[in-house]
């Protein structure tokens, strides 16, 4: 075939670098991206509409383990820099390999339907419908909020927000000396409830935890702690791993229920685990105050499970994300319950000209697991990757919801998990597979 | 002798204690206190013109080792609060043991001399002069602002403060969007750079180091590191403690270096330590940058002994405090580089009519060690205790300073140095050998 023509939905971290591939190898694209600049998520007051992160954001995954590999992050990094350097690092990436003039700014995706023929017709917020050979979905997984369901019963005459739309201590609602709870027991709920139980910030702060989580700092015996796994070869069973794991948080970080936090009902490694620095001496400082999930809203009060109520002006929700397309008509792709069954969380058996890129939540970061789809695409596009049967696909799918059912915790935030090095390991040699597949005379050179 | 008449200056966390004691034992008093309640450093605002403590201020002792140990802290309490539990805690001290009533707030003393019969001849504030058998200074010495000497060459036209009067990130300096140099490895200057460095406060936050310091987390392992030491018996002779301290923190904390600060010149154990769960996590985030000392001031700018130079608009000296006894003429008793020889950190050799309380810098809090000093100035008010003969003081206190000059680094932060526990069980033990030295006539029951 000749080359394909191929539309990217999207322009943050794992845009970027699937257009990166796609440019290198030749093969003519469109990239859609609604705000006015790269980054996603991570470009703060990002003026797509969806993306919104807070100002005090700093990576949680080490420098050397976010990065690139095709573009090591500057050496004069921190380990852990907030958002501002991350952003300057996806603005340098763009410049560097010219990818700019590739994106249409300020231009999304409003619909994308698969015709007959199996091409896809697009269309933009601006300009006519294009048709194209491939869609890539790269429009990131952090920006619908998902509220409890059902709602906690009662009414709450103080302000609520999702953590979604907080930026700081005073926006989008001031919080300053006011009483707040925080519900969640993720990053967010974290960070959030870390910045606001700063002296002069929050009058009280409790944070309200539906189960227990395992709260991880960044850095164990003065190492940053997600280095310290990359000693572990990805070959030793997970059960063995998960010992010494559990072993190391045990010893190195201590009980959560010292801290008065509820007890984790699993084992560490069981759930996408939580981390933070700075909530275990909060907590002994008594700077945030634990408390078990929210039982009814009443007015200005909230009653929590454990019997107590507390009065409060703000509540935050940091109960996470869901997973949306809202370019697809629901009826032929979507993501109920954030669940949705793709071949190495990339191709949709059946349909093997729509790739999705970046939709997994990794105990690492996203972006050399996206880098690596990026390559794979172009492999694919240029013929050197040749997918397995449908049958083979919903066979390794199954086999991976099994996997991941006996090793997480349920919860819709574990539907797209990974573990980086594991995942990195098998797409590489997934990849290996699919150019065995391909019949010689077809194989371009890479 | 009939009971004598004792003046106590200060009604501090020290002064409350020695007069809880002397009230017990039926001794007559006058407390005097420069501000309008008891708390001395632990007040906030507090009005007596010497303390001030900034609003982010937590003990870094666990409370269960701050308590006084004839008045438990509430349970409930935090393991590390802030100062206002800590200020509340002292409030119902006083009214438990009905102290406050003699307590003459709102009146410091202003002259204290000692009078040819050895009486004590007292001028307050506000009243007439007074004669007292006994003087108790129990002033404090977090006070008096120590700047470095000789001064930093060159000039700075940004705000200059001492870590002293610091409040908040807007009092009494506005630093807010600020670049802000603060100098020092003390725990003032853990607190003011990590307060500062939070994302919205300072524009930019370095903090300038003259010597390395092993900055301590207030939780190791998940414990308490405060309290992980109790556990080592105090018969273990230092070096051996040393060794294993030191493993410790090589191994649970990490090498400073790797986190941009200066190595440390000495073993750990050998400097006061420095205790901050925040800051080595934010300069592994970039939200503060190490420097070395500072070489030279040039207006705007601020050079390092490294030859970088930074603008700045403001610099927080965090270098200490003179120990000072404004009541006394200098000639008469001072501490001339914070240096004053006294048997057990009380008794000046000469004067068995004067004792001081709480002039020490302990590993642990003050207020234990204070609380057992109480006990002694009333048995020995009472004649239950007897000093040895001068010589033998003079004898303890060379013994003592060499021992501490071995023990460590020479500098004027460790001239009141003890190290807690020790020095719990050496007082014991002396106020058991005066006991004995009490001819068994004299002894009145406790």
């Amino acid at each position: 075939m000749s080359s394909p023509h191929v539309c990217v939905i999207g322009a943050g971290s794992s845009g970027i670098t699937v257009i990166k591939s796609l440019k290198e190898n030749g093969i003519s694209f469109d990239c859609y991206e609604k705000g006015s600049d790269v980054g996603g998520n991570w470009r703060f007051k990002n003026d797509n509409g969806l993306s919104n992160i807070y100002k005090s954001l700093h990576i949680n995954t080490h420098r050397d383990r976010m990065e690139y590999r095709d573009f090591p992050m500057p050496k004069d990094y921190p380990d852990y820099p907030n958002h501002e350097p991350i952003q300057a690092y996806f603005l340098s990436y763009v410049d560097h390999f010219g990818l700019r003039k590739h994106i249409q700014f300020k231009n999304g995706v409003k619909k994308a339907e698969r015709l007959p023929d199996g091409k896809w017709k697009v269309t933009p917020e601006k300009g006519a419908s294009k048709i194209y050979d491939v869609l890539v979905v790269a429009n990131g997984h952090h920006w619908s909020e998902r509220w409890p369901d059902p709602a906690f019963p009662g009414k709450f005459s103080g302000k609520v927000i999702h953590s979604h739309s907080y930026v700081d201590p005073k926006t989008p609602v001031n919080c300053e000396g006011k009483n707040v709870v925080v519900l969640g027991m993720g990053n967010s709920a974290m960070d959030i409830s870390v910045e606001l139980s700063r002296p002069g910030v929050a009058n009280k702060v409790f944070l309200s935890a539906r189960r227990g989580a395992y709260v991880i700092p960044n850095y164990l015996f003065g190492k940053p702690l997600d280095k310290l796994t990359e000693v572990m070869p990805t070959w030793i069973p997970f059960s063995i791993q998960q010992f010494f794991a559990h072993l190391l948080i045990r010893f190195g970080v201590g009980k959560m229920e010292d801290f008065g936090l509820p007890k984790p009902d699993h084992k560490f490694g069981s759930a996408h685990p939580t981390i933070s620095q700075d909530l275990l001496v909060r907590l002994g400082r008594g700077d945030i105050t634990p408390k078990p999930v929210i039982e009814e809203l009443k007015g200005k009060k909230i009653r929590f499970a454990d019997g107590t109520e507390e009065d409060a002006d703000v509540l935050i929700y940091c109960t996470g994300y869901n997973i949306k397309f809202p370019f697809f008509d629901e009826d032929f792709i979507s993501a109920p319950n954030n669940y949705i069954p793709l071949f190495y969380r990339m191709f949709k058996p059946g349909i093997d000209n729509l790739m999705f890129v970046g939709l997994m939540q990794p105990l690492g970061a996203i972006m050399p697991l996206a880098e690596r789809q990026g390559k794979w695409i172009a492999q694919y596009l240029k013929g050197n990757y040749h997918l397995p049967s449908e049958e083979e696909m919903l066979d390794w799918i199954k086999e991976d919801q099994d996997e991941m059912k006996k090793r997480y915790v349920s919860s819709t935030r574990h539907t797209i998990q990974v573990d980086f090095d594991i995942f990195m390991n098998q797409m590489a040699k997934e990849m290996e597979r699919g150019k065995k597949r391909t019949p010689k005379k077809e194989l371009v050179k890479a």
